[in-house]
């Protein structure tokens, strides 16, 4: 969300002080981590070993849609529902976490793979940056 | 997904025999829950005393969010990410009772409110029954 | 949605008053469809010729991505936004039309295709139904 | 999705060649636009004339979620559903269009509404130069 957002926080009284570098930068990094896994599963459907790739292709999906839930919810930070936040959070890194394992077993013959494992780990030591916000 | 998914689980060899049932229903019950709480949010912004149901509006939508993401999980069942699938069904399972607090607040005065916590309960009761069939 | 929202329409005096069947058909045939292509798209990447069914996996989760974005749409029905839900009833036929053709392919050989193709073909014929009740 | 998918296309023999930059900066503006609208829609909920603001949040949420199933069509570059993503563009520039007209009523009193204004007049432009990119 990057500038836009971040000029509205700092525009909103209401909106939680601490953390806020922490949680623009998840926003940003879960949008990322969500299309450059399906960016990826799309790249595997077409390499001669998408036979091998069936695993990666679901855990990219599954990671996608765990970033884009969560991307969803960060922006509403007026009075956040801090549990359900919280818990999505670690859901997201959990999800980033299965989903970098396994392209990383394929991140020497794919470079979508490797580059999709480099976001979900980003993605997932943000979430981690981020989670005490929601305390 | 109703008939259409169960036929097709039925026809997969692969899928997991226990708890498909309770799988299907929470496929349902996730959807009609989303939907209605995108509809009482909806109806909260016309009602007279909408300042007052600010937070019903926001903990609705959050729990739409909760509850789609779970329903884009649920249909991909051959090989599930188990953890992920799970952490997801707890966190519906709280994103419902959440708004469901909230909406029975506001349930003698709104029909809708009433409705949609009537919803959350059900959704949440079925993602308990649903959740050992991810363990 | 089904009941729930059924009711909840026709407790609201603002809710427009034609079509609300139609939008309540579609309301549901969109959430089946997109979970049906889901499914259709992880039973796929299990078949041995899932090669063959690249182009049919990019289609079913193009189609449910665009079911869901007019699912989300849809029950926001007190002061609706008529050009754009118009739009995204249309698009959503293309969509499942696509998905339907492509799926057809593959019906003889793979039950979920030939499931997947049904439902598609049922929500596009629901997107002609419900479209006019948002001219 | 910035540098990463950037990367990504780039070394994809496969991926279209022309227009490319156009579809990354598309990628960019739409998660950025989404949430944008979805921070300005929870910070009017807490406007003392929220009544006058339910018009903004709820083109404001339709808007975020066309954003954001345009945002998940995208990055499937490989083999592009091209009438299916052409019209989500098409449908994206109107719903951002529609958001912007009516945030600039509000721009003035309300800087969240100002800083969506201008993400959703961004988005569209964005929107109008990739098309081409899909025909």
């Amino acid at each position: 969300m990057a500038m836009l957002t971040d000029e509205m926080m700092s525009s909103d009284s209401n909106a939680p002080e601490d953390g806020d570098e922490a949680i623009v930068l998840l926003a940003d990094e879960v949008t990322t981590c969500a299309q450059t896994c399906l960016a990826c599963a799309d790249a595997c459907l077409s390499e001669e070993d998408v036979s091998e790739l069936a695993q990666c292709i679901r855990l990219s999906t599954d990671c996608a849609d765990v970033c884009e839930a969560l991307g969803r919810l960060l922006p509403r930070l007026i009075e956040p529902n801090k549990d359900v936040i919280r818990g999505m959070i670690e859901l997201c890194a959990m999800a980033c976490d299965r989903c970098a394992e396994e392209c990383e077993r394929h991140a020497e013959r794919h470079m979508h793979c490797s580059l999709c494992a480099e976001a979900c780990r980003r993605c997932a030591e943000q979430c981690r940056s981020a989670r005490q916000s929601f305390i």
